[in-house]
C-alpha cells in the first residue's frame, strides 16, 4: 500500500480528508507510523487565520507537530533493528551545516523544514518521516498520548532553562492554558519553590493548581507587579501585553523573563525597570536536546502528561479537535489517525 | 581646616557654591581630595529636570559621580600607608550584605548608597569618601582626567560582557554620544571585527570614527535593520525608540541586545522577533569588578580617554559644564574642583 | 547567666567538657542557642589526627560546624523580632570586601572564619554567634537534626551546581557515605535520571539504593571506567584514588567532574582522558546561597534528612559521636548541646 | 590530471612521495589545491613514534592538518562561484548528527575523521577535499603562510575561551615553544593585562618576551608557584609534570587551568588544592568555530603568524621539516608541497 489518508488543510477554516502517497525515508531517515498528535495553539492559529505573522499557508498542507509513532521502516544508513520502535518525534530537519546548527542552537536554523510550518507538511496523517535520531525511543509504560505531548512538554522545558530554574527557585508563570499548565509542571519538575501562576479564569486556575502551581492569582483582582517577595524568573505563556508587563515587574534584580505565548503583535515593554534590575529577558522558539529529559520527567511520574488530555479526535474529526479551546474545560486535545 | 567648597544643586537648573564639612572616612573607608570630575547624562538630567524616573532631587545635593583623586586620609582598618596614592573612584556603597552582594550583582543592592543619586552626595567639591576597596589605584603614566574617566569606560565594559563581544564578533551601537564612543572604544579592545555605529548627526559619526567604528550609518538614510549580515550584538546607546526597534531587528539568531541610553519612557519592542531568534535582552545599571580592567585598556593604549575631554570647568563653571552637551562639538567635560 | 558547657578538643583524641563565657552577638550578628549539631568528616580528621593539610589545631577549639537552633539574642542592626526564631546556621564568616567577596564567590575569601576550622571554635556547645543573614529561618515543620543537616545538604547542592545537574542528567557517585549519600539524595532532587553510586560496602551500596541510586556499583568487582553509556558527571564523595581514576573516565565528552571527597594527598590523574574530553575538573569547597534550595529540597519532602541520622549524643559524649564512624551502619550522627 | 604527489609516512621515521588519485569532492565538499602546510607537534609524534596515545599509524598515511589554498573544485550543493577563492582549512570531519555535534562540540564528536589522525590522509600533498562550510575564504592581505597557521592559532584561541581570558585577566602560560607563543600572542589579543611565561631556555623565553609575554620566568630559578599575585588563569603548553603542578598552584581562587600540551602520561596533580581553591581545570581537544576570530586577529594586526614562520620545505623535505624542531631558533615550519 503506498498511499495513505491524511487531514489536509485547503483554506482557512477548511480540512478535508486526502489520499497522499507514503513518504519514503531517505538516508539518515525513518517512516513513522503515527500513533498519536496533540493539538498546538499553532496549528489552531494556522487554521483560523492561514498565517502566523510571516508563516503564510499558501497551498495545501497537512497540520499537527506533536506526535508519536511507531517506526515502519528506515532508509540507508539507519540500524534496522529499529523498526517496531515506539518512538517519540522531534519534528524539526535542521541543515546541520550552518553557523547555528553547529553552535548548538539548531532551532535557530535559518534553512529548518519544521513540521506543520509551511510549506512542510505535519502530522495529521498515517506516516511521517523523520531523521532517525529525531525518533526518540520511549519506554513501554508510556502511552502514546503522553509520547505525543512530550513536544509541548519540550517547549517548556526549554522555557524552564532559560528561565535558570533549579531547586529553590521562585517563578511567576502567565496564562493556564495548555503550555502555562505545562511550564508549572516543568517548574515543579525543575525544584521550583514557589511556582505562581496568574489566570483570569477560575477554572484554569483550578487546573494550575491541579499541575503544580503552589499558587494562583487572578489578574484582574490582584497586582501582579506587586508580588512580595518579588520571583527569580517570570515566564509568559499568555501573550497578554499586560501579563508581559505586569509580569517582567515582579521580577526582582538579574532576574529572568522568557516570553513563550504567541502574542498579537508588539507592544511596548517597562524598558525602564528592566535596564534598572538588569532583568534578563528572551524567548523560546522550539528546543534543542529535550527530549531525552521529557521523557524522564515522564517516566518518572514528575510531570504527568496523560492527565492533560481532555479530548480525543479521529482524522475525520480534525477540525472539531482544532475548535475544542473554545470550551473552558479543553486542556489538550489528541488526534488518533486512524 | 574642616570645610570644603562644594557646588549644590538647590533646585533645577540652579547651583550654589556653599561651604560643607569635609567629610571623615568611616571604618574601611578612606578621604579623597578630589582632582577631575567627569560630568555624565544623569548628572544633566537630575540638573535640568530634578530628577530621573523614580529619582527625585528633593534636598540640595552636590552632583558629579565620575572621579579621581589623591586619598588624603584613611579611617579604621584601612593600611595608613595609602594616603598620597593616587585612585580613581568607584562611586557605589553597597550594603555587602544582601542577596544581590552576596550573589556578586553589588551594582544591584537594593540598599545602595550611590554618588549624585537622591539623597547622596556627589563630587563637584573637595573631598569625598569612599570604601577603601572602591579607591582603585592608577598608574602615574594616567592623568587624573584619564583616571576620572575610568567610570563611564566601566559602563562601556560592562555593556561588552554582558553582549558578549570577544575577539571576532561584530556588534552595532546606536548613539555616538559619550557612551556610544565609549562602547565602540572598548568593543575594539574587546576584540570586536566590525563595529557599526549610527547617529543621524555627521560629526558625531565621524567622532566615532575616530574611536573604533569600522563603519558608520546615519539611521535617518539606511535601514539599521537590514545590516548583512546580521550582527552578534547591538548595543543601544540613544534611549530614541526607533534606534532600539531597528537595532533589534540588526542582531541575528540568538544575539545579544543591550539597553544603555537613558529613554524618554517606555514603547513598543519587536516582541515577535526577539522570540522567533531567542535574542537575550538586558540592560546595564552601573557595574561590578571594572575598574582594574578599564586601568589595563587604559594604560596599554587599547582605549584612548584623554582624547575624548573636550571642555574644562572649575566649582564656579559647573552650571556650564553640565551644559557643554548643547555644543555638538562637545563629548566629554571635566569638572577640576578647585 | 554569662557562661555555657562546650565540650573543646584540647588535644588530638583528647576533649573535655568547659565552662566558656557566652559569646555576645556584635553589630549585624545574631546569638544561637543550639538545639542539634552534626558530625562531619572534617570533625573526624581533626580529632583522629589534629590537622587537614594546612589547617592545624594548635590550641584549644570547640569541633563542630553543622547546626540548627534557636536566635537568643540579636546584636545591633539585627531585627530583634528575630529572637526566638527557629534557624539552621550558615557557619561561616567571609569578610564581605574582598575580590572574591564581591564577586560571589564568598566561600573563597581569604580572610574567611569559619566554625570549626582552627582557631575559630565550632558548635559542640550552648550557644553560638553568627551573621544574622547566616541563620537561615527553617520551617515549623523541619525537625531541628534535618535543619542541621542542611549544612552537608548545601554541599551536595553545590555538588549539584557544579557538576551541572538537571531534569535528565547521568551521574556517577564514588562513596555510599554521608557525603555520597547526601549527593545521592541531591541528584534525584536535580532531576537526574540515571544514578550510579559505587562503593566497595554491600551495606552502603544499600543505603545508596534507599536515598536515590538507581543502580549502584561494586568498584572491586565491575569495572566502574566501563559504564555504558558514558556519564554526564562524576562526583567523588570516596576520596580514594582508584575511585577518582575510574570515574573520571567514565564520563563521556565536554562532562563535568566534582572532587569532593577529602583525599589522603595527591596522586595521578588520567590527564590525556581529561584533555582529548575536555573533561571540565573541579572541587567543592564549602557553598555560597545555598540554605534557601535546601530548605526547599526538605520541605518538599525531595531529601530526607531526618532518615540518615542514626546516632544521638550529649556534650559528654561528642567523643563516641566522633567516633561513630567506625560502625558500619551509622550514616549520620547529632550531637544535643544540653 | 587525476593524480598528484604526495608525502606518504610509511612507517616510523620513513616518508616517501607517492602518486595519488587526487580525491572527488563529495555533495558540500570542495576540492583545495594546499598553497601551504605548518608542521605540527603531532605530526612530529606520528612521525617519531608511530602512535600518539591510542592513536596508532598502522597503514601508509599523509601528514600535515595545519594548511591554508585555494577552492580548485566544488562538490554538489556548493556555490560554484567559490571555485579559485583562496581559503584556510578546519581539517575536520564530523558526523553532524550526534549528541556532540547537534549540542555543538562537533570537536568532540566520536565519529570524527581529522586530517593527518589514523587512518585519515592529512595535507602534506597537493590537494584535499573538506567540508565547503570548513573552507573559511582568507583576505587577500593575508599570506598563505599566516591562513596555515590559523590551525594552531584556532587551539590558541579555544584556550583563551576556556580559560576566560578578557580585558584585565592575568595569565600563566607554561612552555613558549609553538603553542606557548601563539597562546601568548592570543592572550594579548584578548585583552590579558599580566602575561607570564615560563620556559627553562632562555631563547624560548625571549621569543615569548617578542610575541606578547609581559614577564617571563625560568621554572628552574623561579617558584612559578609563588608568583604574586596569583594568576587567573594558567595554561599548559609544555606537557611537563612539575610545569603544570606548579603553574597550578600559581592560580588564584575559582581560576581556570586549561591543559593544551600533549604529555607523556598522567601523573600527580595538586588535588588538594584545585579542591580548596575551586580551580576550574579542562583540557583542549581541537576547536569549534574559531577561524573567523582567528582571521580578526590576524588582518587586524593582534596576531603575527607571518614573524612565527622559521623554516620552509616542499614535498621532497618533509622529514627535514618535521625534525626542524631539533633547532632551537626554530619556532614553526611550512611546507609548501610543489
Amino acid at each position: 500500500m503506498n498511499t495513505m489518508r491524511a487531514s489536509v488543510m485547503t483554506g482557512v477554516r477548511t480540512l478535508q480528508i486526502e489520499d497522499r502517497p507514503v513518504p519514503t525515508p531517505g538516508p539518515h531517515e525513518v517512516l513513522v507510523e503515527v500513533a498519536a498528535v496533540g493539538v498546538c495553539g499553532s496549528d489552531v492559529h494556522y487554521y483560523r487565520e492561514g498565517r502566523i505573522g510571516d508563516f503564510v499557508v499558501e497551498d495545501p498542507m497537512i497540520l499537527g507537530h506533536e506526535l508519536s509513532g511507531r517506526i515502519a521502516a528506515v532508509g540507508e544508513r539507519v540500524d534496522p533493528n529499529r523498526v517496531g520502535q515506539r518512538v517519540a518525534v522531534e519534528p524539526q530537519h535542521p541543515c546541520r551545516r550552518c553557523k547555528q546548527c553547529t553552535a548548538g542552537h539548531y532551532n535557530l536554523c535559518p534553512y529548518m523544514e519544521f513540521y506543520a510550518t509551511p510549506p512542510i507538511d505535519g502530522a495529521f496523517c498515517r506516516y511521517v518521516t523523520i531523521d532517525a535520531e529525531f525518533a526518540h525511543p520511549v519506554p513501554n509504560s508510556m502511552s502514546d498520548e503522553a509520547a505525543a505531548l512530550l513536544e509541548p512538554l519540550s517547549v517548556a522545558v526549554t522555557t524552564m532553562r532559560k528561565a535558570k530554574v533549579a531547586p529553590g527557585t521562585s517563578i511567576l508563570i502567565a496564562g493556564a492554558g495548555p503550555i502555562g499548565v505545562m511550564c508549572a509542571q516543568a517548574a515543579r519538575a525543575f525544584g521550583a519553590a514557589r511556582i505562581v501562576v496568574s489566570d483570569p479564569l477560575q477554572s484554569r486556575r483550578e487546573s494550575a493548581l491541579r499541575f503544580g502551581a503552589t499558587e494562583v492569582v487572578d489578574p484582574f483582582n490582584e497586582d501582579v507587579a506587586a508580588l512580595d517577595p518579588q520571583v527569580d524568573a517570570f515566564v509568559d505563556a499568555s501573550g497578554a501585553a499586560p501579563a508581559v508587563v505586569s509580569g517582567i515587574k515582579a521580577v526582582g534584580p538579574a532576574g529572568h523573563v522568557v516570553l513563550v505565548g504567541m502574542g498579537s503583535g508588539d507592544f511596548a515593554l517597562p524598558i525602564g525597570y528592566i535596564q534598572n534590575m538588569e532583568i534578563i529577558l528572551t524567548g523560546v522558539f522550539r528546543y534543542t536536546d529535550t527530549w531525552p529529559a521529557a521523557i524522564h520527567l515522564v517516566s518518572s511520574g514528575a510531570v504527568d502528561l496523560d492527565a492533560m488530555v481532555t479530548g480525543r479526535y479521529d482524522l475525520e474529526h480534525v477540525g472539531e479537535a482544532l475548535d475544542s479551546d473554545t470550551d473552558p474545560a479543553s486542556l489538550k486535545s489528541i488526534v488518533v489517525p486512524k
